[in-house]
């Protein structure tokens, strides 16, 4: 027969590291079968529950700290219990002592003027305070603290942007800066990769996987996983591609995250594709538009991300690709597979994009007659087949399109496709040929061609005289859509110039030393890599004691 | 000055090419300026508008045909318009003659008995019922028509697979059987590369680069773009492995498709593993799980789709792999990203798949502390961590998850990651192994334990005494997610055995004769590609007046 008692104490704060020793020393007692040590929250609650730890009867609010023990027998329950204000007098200390410990930090500070970094892994409801405080320190922040509103985290990064500061988090895992880890990091060689990272593990797999690769890190900055949405808008990856673009020890970019809002992807891409640098990226679940698109390789795991962060050493030497087009783009398609493929190779680079044949509800077409920005029509779909031949057979409805588009001042270039084979006009290219030059006559240097064509030497048409008429209309003619949009790619960008106060590179190359507030290990963490480090004896404000914070905050105005 | 005059036709049926021929003969006339013939619907209403060819006095209904010229004078208008009779009558006859037209799909088969396919091309609301009659016939249908209801695609296919039959399409553009193109389709040598396509210029992109990479195809079937949806679920694409796999003369199989619903997606994975042969896959826009698992290599483009099947005859004999757990997994990662990139990769391999980080809203888990299926949890999730430390410092929460896992017997493995370096707990190994063990020896030959070991040689816990202890353990240990994941995907399966009647491959490799119904184009090509065929003279029931087709049917019964 087992005995199960438990104890609540109302809204105090103890740091987690506490209640993990706290429930340890419980479990190390004679007698004690389980214990479970959590603050009352319905998750932790029904933790508790499915380790058969929750009796009914008990009540607690979720600020309450829940003691649970069970025992083999009544006393040795009672005696554990007994034991809770001495094992939580008992808790370690961290192993690396340090004589005087500041209880602000401002005080910490002082202490240590040199500190360019504060982690702040305190709970979530308190972190935003703390790291604001450290802005308003100039230093950076390394925000691991989670539960810290998306409120918050916008107002705390436009400040940083501000300032030429880094926010790295809120939810930040992991960074290396200037050989230093902080967090959760993995000890790498120093070398030419730079890593932007929006996940935590996803860096510490790709830094790991570098290392083993033989190559090594000049920085890896995390972002956080909220930065790559489209409320933040990536405020610390724009950053921190700029800083590693403006970095000459970092030769090699990679940028890795879960899929980003679609905007906020478009205009990173663009961002990696003016670092001049060679970058790799890797958006989780994002499908990669090409392998290779001018100066950027796109990854499908985290392996394969640093296989090319290494590999991709050798052709570092890229240029700017500078923006040659600044209207819009139309593609006019007969093949929806093609217009498809397009269009999610486009969507990487091109925003805002629509279509008739839209990969997401974003890019829905209002009206299929009239094109909108950059738009992918798909010229054989339903639609606009009723009673009509297709597309690849009645080349009407695609002149007519086409003569449409041309009419429009903000369209650049005109894209479509030509399938050729059996079912298909036996002469495509001599029908539409003689319109594109005459369109293209009417707007010299403003409207330009672009064709794929798909066929092969053996088919009814003859390709080569396919080819040829269509070059001689000034098309700039392709046979793949990978080709056409790695093109297209290169001759577009968001033209949007991202105007921030540059973080400090000097600075950032300085030793580091940071402040710590919240958990120790990460302190310990620093002295161990020999970094000088204060830690701040943080207690919340009043105790944790919400209440009374809220009078204190009164007072003090 | 310009004239508009028109011309409304109730109700009758016309075929496309006879409305293309009418327009270029209306625009060849003396003084038209532009002219459009079109069935009245919305759409086609709004595209002369866009044409300035709509004036607004119209009426008529979407089953009416619209003929509508502009002229520079009043009497050139007039006289094209009156000029419609004669046009019509004047129709351009197929450049091939055939002395004697059958007018029904029963005496096309009498005159051309060997016929094996019948090719359907007329107005979607006639197509299916064409399309039934040629499978009672014992016909496989290529079925280019679209406007297909999904209950009529569905009833012919389940039809077609219980005669052992293919129907491709609806809305199939294209297909290459026994060296012979179907509909649109370029002229490719024939060789080792068999394709499966729900994308008609998707499989003409990949066939003609195959072709210009020196590759030849074997067949290439057309399975329509609506086959890879659940409803469908993809009953012609299963029936294409099935056949090619059979095949003695494919080598390699590419299977090309805009994403399928998951489920689909899984299925049709899980057939391509067992066929056995090297399968590209190239789901458009669908994230690709690796690049290799198995006997599969995924593509992110319709010329890498091409260019792997070319390179990929090299490793062409793989043999079956054997499904060695039928269980469930249960993923418990301390890293998110792992996690998700973990589920990215199997989601492609298992099916169901649950998460409390899901990419998709059908893999939401209702209960985060209750696994189903397969499932893999972030128990780093902000969920578990109120007042809690990282599962990466704190081992507790995932060892009471993995015995909770292990004790439910429909549990085949539990996977993990175990992230090393600064911050994380100093031996997380040695807290995880003998609970392993000891869960381990309690289901032998029931359980397996895999692991992915993140860290490097210089993290300070030691990596070959962490990987030593797992392995020690019974875990098997990788090093990337990637592996993990190639791994589990060979070590689980579908266990779904597609029963059907299996398509007669002997048949399918007899000289290919045909049948056409709808457009005389296609009838045209397969002539000229020196097939046996015979066009059907074919006219929709009444004319395409409806109200005495419904009568004539009530008299038939």
């Amino acid at each position: 027969m087992t005995v199960t008692k438990w104890n609540v104490r109302a809204g105090a704060y103890y740091d987690s590291v506490v209640l993990m020793q706290l429930q340890r020393g419980l479990l190390g007692l004679s007698g004690v079968i389980d214990a479970g040590v959590v603050m009352a929250t319905q998750a932790n609650r029904d933790l508790l529950a499915a380790n058969n730890l929750l009796p009914d009867s008990i009540s607690a609010n979720p600020d309450d700290l829940l003691i649970v023990v069970k025992a083999d027998a009544e006393d040795s329950a009672t005696e554990a219990i007994g034991k809770v204000d001495e094992l939580l007098a008992r808790r370690k200390s961290s192993t690396l002592s340090q004589d005087f410990r500041p209880r602000s930090l401002s005080a910490a500070v002082k202490q240590l003027p040199e500190a360019n970094w504060v982690l702040i892994s305190v709970p979530g409801r308190y972190a935003a305070g703390v790291a604001r405080e450290a802005l308003e320190l100039g230093k950076h922040v390394f925000l691991y603290s989670d539960n810290v509103s998306l409120e918050d985290e916008i107002s705390l990064k436009k400040t940083a942007r501000e300032k030429g500061l880094l926010v790295m988090g809120p939810d930040c895992g992991t960074a290396i800066i200037n050989g230093v880890g902080l967090g959760f990091a993995n000890r790498v060689r120093r070398g030419a990769i730079g890593v932007v990272g929006a996940s935590g593990t996803g860096t510490q797999a790709v830094t790991s996987h570098i290392h083993e690769l033989g190559g090594g890190i000049s920085h890896a900055i995390g972002t956080g996983g909220r930065d790559l949405k489209s409320d933040v808008g990536a405020i610390t990856a724009h950053q921190s591609l700029d800083l590693l673009a403006r970095d000459p020890e970092t030769k090699v970019i990679a940028l890795i995250s879960k899929p980003p809002s679609p905007n906020v992807a478009t205009g990173l891409i663009s961002a990696a594709q003016e670092t001049g640098k060679p970058v790799v990226i890797y958006f989780i679940g994002y499908p990669p538009p090409a392998r290779k698109i001018g100066n950027i390789r796109f990854a499908i795991s985290l392996s394969e991300a640093a296989e090319i962060a290494v590999g991709g050493l050798e052709d570092s030497r890229i240029e700017n690709s500078p923006i040659l087009n600044s209207r819009f783009v139309r593609g006019l398609f007969s093949g929806g597979t093609l217009a498809y493929e397009t269009l999610l190779g486009l969507q990487a680079f091109l925003s805002p994009i629509y279509s008739n044949s839209p990969i997401s509800d974003s890019q829905i077409l209002p009206d299929p007659l009239h094109s909108v920005a950059h738009t992918i029509i798909d010229l054989g779909d339903e639609f606009f087949m009723v009673g009509r031949l297709h597309p690849m057979i009645d080349n009407d409805l695609r002149i007519r399109r086409m003569k449409q588009e041309a009419a429009d001042p903000e369209v650049g270039m005109i894209l479509f496709d030509v399938v050729l084979g059996e079912g298909s006009h036996m002469n495509p290219a001599g029908e539409l040929a003689p319109v594109i030059k005459e369109l293209g006559e009417k707007r010299i240097g403003e409207l330009e061609f672009v064709a794929m064509v798909i066929g092969t030497d053996d088919d009814p048409q003859n390709i080569q005289s396919q080819l040829d008429q269509l070059k001689d209309a000034g098309v700039t003619v392709f046979r793949t859509a990978t080709e056409a949009v790695e093109y297209i790619s290169l001759r577009f960008g968001s033209g949007e110039k991202n105007e921030f106060a540059p973080v400090n590179l000097e600075q950032l190359k300085q030793p580091l030393a940071a402040i710590n507030v919240g958990l120790e290990s990460f302190y310990d963490s620093l002295i161990s890599q020999g970094v000088q480090a204060v830690h701040v004896e943080w207690r919340p404000p009043a105790g944790g004691n919400e209440r009374l914070a809220s009078l204190l905050a009164k007072m003090k105005k």
